[in-house]
């Protein structure tokens, strides 16, 4: 759920809304919900005094983190709460602010929101396609604080595959093979979930990043999830859902691979009866279609 | 009402599909209406014969001049009638040749319209941030003589606030304040209301920016209106409507400030609920909970 | 029908959408559809073995042509089978490929598909604006090879009309004609339909334009169309539909020039009633009553 946006034009939902929109994830199996972030730059989620302090954070007009975590409770759904993002780059001289800011964040959000039945899993906000020192140890210590804290609860990242659509040319199967070993010997007890987003390599790519990101899990005891990308990277309106020709072919390359688990960025806009664009009806049907429900 | 648009896709309605919109209108409180020009370039929203002469302009197929004074009068609306805008820069050279072409447009449309009892003011429809000597220029002249035809019609303007987020940085409150006091000076007498668009500050300046139009606005006894922009400027998609958080902290601000008026760019795309943009729609309701209409 | 499209977004339809359309296209007199391609790169209309082999393509989920005729046969329409487009340039060392490649999936495509009642006619997917040595190649051996094997089924070519907004700046009338007239002697027996795309040149242009293409066609033996573009080229958002003005004065300097016909690209997107953008369901309106249908 991508409700605090980098780049994905706003519904403008209320209650009733995220209500019908719950109704419909549920209608096709989706049992998971992640939040994308409990805050980016200075809009929050939920009125966070620590991010009012930290980095003078906009008081949001509504609690968005305590309506996700009432729907999902009242239809099943497990929710993941995402990290706070300062919109910045994180490298030497930043991480360590970013990674504190965001453990007291953490620890608040848990204070106020942990007895909550459906809040199961944590979710890194961050996102990487290689190694990168200062974001392993921002996840390093995030990871396991939440964990620490909320009894083990599931730690999620969702890094890209940087394939050959990548802005950097992609890298080969050898050399991601090589630094995601590296990153996840030192992210092993921080993280319990990798699903890689799956749209900057190219379709006859896929299946074989998936296998190899598979294994890798299965080395560091953690579970592979595929993060199919809804929305369509190949025309001149960023974003619009999908054709569900490439989502069919991703998907496909997902399951040939063996995947544990299949989430999306994202449902709401992309995938959804109720979206603003017309065409996530449409790819909402054909999925249902293909899945035979 | 941006019929003869810049960068908004028109929504090709007719008639029936105004007439709704005027409902919508109305049904939440919008009692003035402002055509944001009557022409643009080649493109006209009546047949004026002199844009025909003028600038070689294309006949319309239909009067939206009179569609829109027939619905306002209807709805109990006051309408503001747009000046004509050649599309091009104001500069030494041009300024009177564009001031000429829109005082006998002006003529024209008076003669033709001004019986209607809706005709409740006029819209000056350039835009500018700061010190323009020859958009003053034109300005006062157009100003004057809409004003001495129409027996005193009140003449709007709606500048940008120069604020942060603009491509030139921004100006400090003090140049704000020191370059408007001295373009309104130029003005009495040619404009009686002030609407600053609130797109180009961030949510912590408005608050100054617009207690400095105030103060501005009476010192030279104009009124001191808000334009709260409905669509987003954050998002890769240019234009969609805006997030109502960002919406709701602008129109706050303008609570806070004390402004006299509210208006929009603009209504039918990006907050009704006849919106081509669903999440449009969305705006519509959470403004209207907001306001506890 | 923009089904493998280079950069208008997918609507995801399924069949019942499909049909539904083709009930709106009929309802406003479409009596002809086009598939503007069979294949882009490595997306197909139908499991193709040539392209399968030849580009590596991926096998569709469904067969869009088999689809498409016998909708078109339901509902007495004329289809038009669109050639393949890798994608690429066309120059002296890729010409012969390309047209290679496509003569055997011409083969293949008129063997499986020949024989539906609907299949009335080809279109040679490749789009240019003034002479072009290696485009007229592959045209003529293409457009021969479709009309020998379907015994003389009409070709249509659909080039862009390079006025003063093309990229180039335009050419002149005089250059266009003595270019096109070139072009049309080395085409002649290998393409009947000429259908220029109107959308590069101003409003002005279009009449004597069209004038100018009619004469060369009835020289050359040739059919003369319009096709009218619906989506609008002057607005950031690339693209939604043209604003009703546009295309009203475009189809009355094709009526002016006295067309043989008028198709447009494309209905379902840009015209339609089912359309995803909510702005084609007006200009599908707009077009009912001025047609008075």
């Amino acid at each position: 759920m991508d409700e605090i946006s980098y780049d994905i034009p706003h519904h403008n939902w209320g209650y009733k809304e995220w209500e019908k929109d719950f109704q419909a994830m549920k209608s096709i199996g989706i049992d998971t919900v992640v939040m994308i972030r409990c805050g980016l730059r200075r809009f929050m989620t939920y009125d966070s005094e620590v991010l009012r302090n930290g980095v003078k954070a906009f008081t949001p007009p509504v609690d968005l983190v305590a309506m996700y975590l009432e729907l999902a409770e009242k239809y099943g759904m497990s929710f993941y709460f995402g990290t706070y993002d300062h919109g910045l780059q994180w490298n030497a001289s930043t991480w360590e602010d970013f990674t504190e800011l965001n453990c007291q964040m953490i620890k608040e959000a848990w204070q106020r929101y942990g007895s909550s039945k459906a809040f199961k899993g944590w979710y890194l906000s961050v996102e990487i396609g290689r190694e990168h020192p200062y974001v392993v140890k921002g996840f390093n210590r995030m990871g396991k604080l939440c964990k620490d804290l909320s009894g083990g609860l599931p730690v999620l990242i969702s890094p890209y595959i940087e394939g050959s659509l990548a802005s950097s040319g992609g890298l080969s199967f050898d050399t991601h093979t090589k630094e995601w070993d590296s990153l996840l010997s030192r992210l092993q007890g921080a993280v319990d979930i990798l699903a890689f987003q799956d749209g900057l390599c190219s379709y006859d790519e896929l299946t074989q990043f998936l296998v190899i990101n598979n294994e890798l899990a299965a080395q560091y005891n953690m579970q592979s999830w595929t993060n199919c990308e809804s929305f369509d990277r190949d025309m001149p309106i960023r974003f619009l859902p999908i054709k569900w020709e490439k989502m069919y072919h991703k998907l496909r390359a997902a399951e040939a691979a063996g995947m544990q688990k299949a989430i999306t960025f994202e449902f709401s806009h992309f995938m959804s009866p109720n979206s603003m664009y017309a065409s996530a009806h449409g790819l909402f049907d054909r999925y249902k279609e293909y899945m035979q429900l």
